[in-house]
């Protein structure tokens, strides 16, 4: 495949061995698998989790679940606190698939209540420890209130209590990742201790570093990870998968070379990777640089790394050795920190063989 | 106007303001007026741009300048260095319009002489300081022998020199703005001086802060701007611009209000801002919390920011008399750290009466 620009390639291969991987785990854990769809927003990834048996999916917005209830899906999940100010694609999408949202406000369901047409599957939103959003524990009187309204509520149809335990990505390594991940099954445990007089109330996990770490899910019903799909360097880095597991990478043409200073200017910038960082040796870094060797890309270059991004321009370091065979018009592969992002930016994909893979941004 | 979900609100004559001001600045100085398109990336208010007299622009990508092309201009500078990779893109370019392209290797442009079929304008990239790209004062052997390849090739057009002093957006305040832009027009007059025996050389330089702070663009032909069609919390934390020449704000709906940590969630996150961020009174914030009255804005509501974003959610913290009259459902506004990135993302835009507004990456 010719590369004229930024352009994020996939390769097949370790996406569906990814997807096989969490797939095995949560069948052998005995949780339904409902993985989350806002890092690949693709109709054709989105088939090969049902090939693996996936017919239950999340999403981030309802915007990206009429998308999918469009693709033939008709479970899906919004992990977003519900919008009120979208009701009226709530009622759309109820009449016709089996739409899961969020609560953390008895007056919002109140008002939920009011507005809605057809039955909504819900879920109350619980913090175990992320802060931002979601009920905690010591709020009982509130997630009472809120399961007493949806158990007599006939359009409601309770689900149970549904968590992210989102400050594992902050997490130093995988001891504290598993640690963070027990901790908050234990917590949702609790939650649901609360108000087991409501009947059956599951419990939905979801992060992709606990999900990916986790020996066990003992006590939880659901996970919901998203991220794993691709991996990136964020989960690298911390240990929550290796290298292979790495599913993507963004080619970037080089533009420019400056050896006086061990640097290269590649087209790849803000609007291709976003702004996300992380710390490699006490540096902030925005993507790590792979050679392309015909449909593969190589094990990273040791130490060299999107130093710097402005609009379109990634500045490359790295050792003399690396940017002594650069020149410009040359493609190097970067591998992403934040694949959710960077997919989302660049709105589609291409497999290693060249084949085009859509993007709902590119729709 | 009714607002379901993130929508980028401009307030038109707030920007017919800004596009007025620049271009009166740049007649009065005896400047050509070269706007950069890529914070807007409008055809409508490139349109606008038109009205004030614009009729050569500068774009940050090559797909960029097709667009602008297709739209009807035909005079467009590419500020950033010339991809070699979609030569053939350049090639269809300018057998239809002046193509301005960015050249600091004598090696690029040699195999740009070799594959080019129709004239192009060329401009040697210098690094007035930013060290992002281009050639420094000393690397003059460098710069005279592209001079001298430009000059002597039939193909290129010899423009002159071209630099972004970049280094402006980190500058404290308005003096060192100045005294960057001030000390970049005099580095590139030396720089001219160097290559006198070219004949005409033009300087082209291009930030906003200092093309917004400067009194004198003395010794400068042509002034690239871009960011100031919008401006943002960048540029008014800076002092490059003040709150009344914000172009645009993002209407958010609020999903959730936590009274007990003043916070409040909105449906507006990593996808709708980027991750660009500011520090204020020590902090980063990632946004700027306004009221929406009818069809016009508020000043900011003093201490209320956005404080993290991820995907989808943004975090707003406020003082205790903002959290009490927010309630789910209701529309925020919010004034963007990074204008350029947040269009990039919303790929669209309303004018406060509700008309819709292209933007490139929407269509």
């Amino acid at each position: 495949m010719q590369i004229f620009k930024p352009t994020f390639i996939l390769d097949p291969e370790i996406i569906r061995a990814n997807i096989s991987f969490m797939a095995g785990k949560a069948d052998r854990e005995g949780v339904q698998f409902r993985p989350h769809f806002k890092t690949h927003q693709s109709v054709m990834i989105g088939s090969w989790f049902r090939e693996a048996g996936v017919t239950k999916i999340t999403v981030s917005s309802l915007s990206m679940a009429r998308f999918y209830a469009l693709a033939g899906w008709n479970d899906i999940s919004v992990a977003f606190p519900v919008n009120l100010a979208e009701i009226g694609l709530i009622n759309d999408l109820t009449a016709k698939v089996s739409l899961g949202v969020l609560v953390e406000d008895s007056a919002v369901l109140a008002r939920l209540i009011r507005e809605l047409r057809h039955p909504v599957d819900l879920w109350i939103k619980i913090d175990c420890g992320y802060h931002r959003t979601g009920l905690q524990i010591e709020q009982t009187d509130e997630i009472l209130k809120i399961s007493r309204m949806a158990v007599n509520s006939p359009l409601i149809r309770f689900k149970g209590i549904l968590t992210h335990a989102g400050h594992t990505y902050g997490a130093p390594g995988p001891d504290e990742v598993k640690r963070i991940g027990a901790e908050s099954i234990e917590y949702m445990i609790r939650v649901k201790a609360l108000i087991k007089e409501y009947g059956e109330c599951l419990i939905s996990i979801g992060d992709t570093p606990s999900c990916s770490l986790l020996e066990s899910f003992s006590g939880a019903d659901e996970i919901r990870p998203g991220n794993f799909v691709f991996y990136d360097l964020m989960q690298l880095y911390q240990g929550s998968c290796n290298f292979g597991q790495i599913g993507g990478i963004v080619a970037c043409p080089v533009v420019a070379v400056h050896p006086g200073r061990n640097q290269a200017v590649l087209y790849g910038g803000a609007v291709h990777f976003s702004k996300d960082r992380i710390k490699v040796g006490g540096r902030e870094i925005f993507g790590q640089i792979v050679l392309l060797n015909g449909n593969s890309w190589s094990d990273p270059w040791p130490g060299a790394f999107l130093v710097s991004l402005s609009q379109e321009h990634g500045i490359l370091e790295g050792d003399e050795s690396l940017i002594a065979r650069l020149s410009p018009g040359q493609i190097l592969g970067v591998v992403p920190v934040h694949s959710c992002l960077t997919a989302n930016l660049m709105r589609g994909y291409h497999l290693k063989d060249g084949q085009p893979v859509d993007h709902m941004q590119g729709i």
